[in-house]
């Protein structure tokens, strides 16, 4: 019963003090935040696919500086990146997901071949890079990736720890994460999700970001969610698949089902968590339970709305 | 609400028609089978935990040769062998899980050792195998697991798929896993799977065995649960913690949210799929929907029950 199509999207909740980033900075991170959400509202009013329109605002946030995703991502502990990414078709509940790349360009657009051009739902590593680029992907030294910010940000970390002050690590530090949820005008779902992991992340470790059903899920009829935060705490709650099984067999609301998870359950465990999601008319939540959230959707009305922490700024609007 | 422990496992719902192995092997195959039993409940009889009880059943699977996972697991299409488990803690919902893995005896011990000893719940490919020989696990060469059954059962394989006949791949070539679980006198439960994926599977592949909500799951005071079948629809499904969900929000039975999940979900879509699972109590269900499934339990008054097709086999009694 889709009474409207709609995307929203999130550019992970380890969002930082305001202090830690200039006006300037703030400013053009909102920017292309609304870019990402103009670039998939295009396909939708085109009366493209849900799917294309996740991958689409992606697509723009791995490319943007300002997120985990992509060029930009987080630094391993051995000082290089490992990307990963999911990608969900409510239609059909086919999936895609790529861990441990280093050299695709677009992780997102990695799970989609996968899902797409391949039997499998899930490669990992050096494996998934090579065939990323039998498909013809576009591929990068592993160091493209790699941004002042990071490099920064692992160096503090690592002072950090000699200190003896490991725990100091900011919520920045420890996530970030973008996704994507969109439904479209036949009323079909899909979510993405696609991150660096973290700083310092321990060499070859998975998060939930590619695994179905804890970073993301979609379905048709039900929601479709991509999650941002400690990624262990995602894959032991199987936190995508839980909210849409709320409102399945416990028949809670998108509201609902999104609040339990991210204020209940993960409230409960002091766990930094955030999602967005939409249901099959269109509508978008974003409840998160840590400082901000990088998160926009566009309003009925064609508003453009773009937050990083409480205050929601509009963008413009959408034709 | 204990009212004992318990222990149930599969081998697999891959079981081949019962005229490729010979008598002598189903008595075999069975034996080994009935042994993992034992395994587990000497731990649970002598007070020990489900989890441990959970892993030393599969280390006997994972040894024999008669099941696809550790020694005599699946080749893949390279003719190697990449190996995945996961085991999770219903108590804690700690879990731990490996994919790709190359030189680890036992997989479902490196599972274990991602749980306790790394602060990440998945780590791939030689990233896992190095954190394993780190932990002073047993390691082998690749060369290790395979057995002149797989060699030919690939062989074969290819042969149909140069005759233009790749469809005819048996319920054996294309799926085999082990899994466990179990419920401890204290209430607590416990599950974990091994495999080696199936025969010709893309190198690189990762399953839904290592995924934690699609091959196993465990939650104190709801189920503990490991599925086989076809790995890529567990994922899309989500099926193990789908399982846990219908029993928290739908309120249904252990056996109502297995069934619905095997012969109603997976039944309407004719994909093959098994599970064994395990409430509280100890009571073990183990539905499937193909022509068979290695699978056991021990009954509460303590006879060793162990099937491969319709019929039950009783294999003695525990103390």
């Amino acid at each position: 019963m889709a009474n409207g199509h709609g995307i929203g999207l999130h550019g992970g909740c380890g969002t930082q003090a305001q202090a830690l980033m200039s006006e300037a900075e703030w400013a053009e991170a909102r920017t292309h935040l609304a870019d990402a959400l103009r670039a998939g509202w295009r396909i939708l009013a085109g009366g493209g696919r849900a799917l294309d329109a996740v991958e689409a605002a992606i697509v723009v946030m791995e490319d943007s500086v300002y997120f985990n995703a992509g060029y930009g991502a987080a630094l391993n502990a051995s000082g290089a990146h490992e990307l990963e990414a999911s990608i969900m078709d409510g239609a059909t509940l086919a999936c895609g997901a790529v861990a441990g790349t280093k050299r695709v360009k677009n992780p997102i657009r990695a799970a989609r071949a996968v899902m797409e051009k391949s039997p499998s739902v899930m490669m990992a590593t050096s494996t998934a890079d090579a065939f990323a680029e039998r498909c013809g992907l576009d591929m990068v030294a592993n160091s493209y990736f790699t941004t002042e910010r990071r490099v920064k940000a692992l160096a503090a970390l690592r002072q950090r720890a000699k200190d003896g002050n490991a725990a100091a690590a900011t919520e920045a530090d420890k996530h970030g994460t973008v996704g994507a949820v969109a439904c479209d005008a036949n009323g079909h779902l899909a979510a993405g999700t696609s991150t660096g992991g973290f700083n310092n992340k321990p060499v070859g470790r998975i998060g939930d970001s590619p695994i179905i059903g804890a970073g993301t899920y979609a379905r048709d009829g039900v929601c479709a969610i991509s999650g941002t935060g400690q990624g262990e705490l995602f894959i032991r709650h199987a936190a995508a698949y839980d909210v849409a099984a709320r409102m399945m067999y416990a028949r809670q609301s998108l509201t609902q089902a999104t609040d339990a998870l991210v204020h209940e359950t993960f409230g409960a465990l002091k766990v930094g968590a955030g999602v967005v999601a939409i249901d099959g008319t269109g509508r978008v939540v974003a409840p998160y339970n840590t400082l901000g959230m990088y998160r926009g959707w566009i309003m009925a009305d064609g508003r453009i709305v773009v937050a990083t922490h409480a205050e929601e700024h509009v963008m413009g609007t959408v034709g």
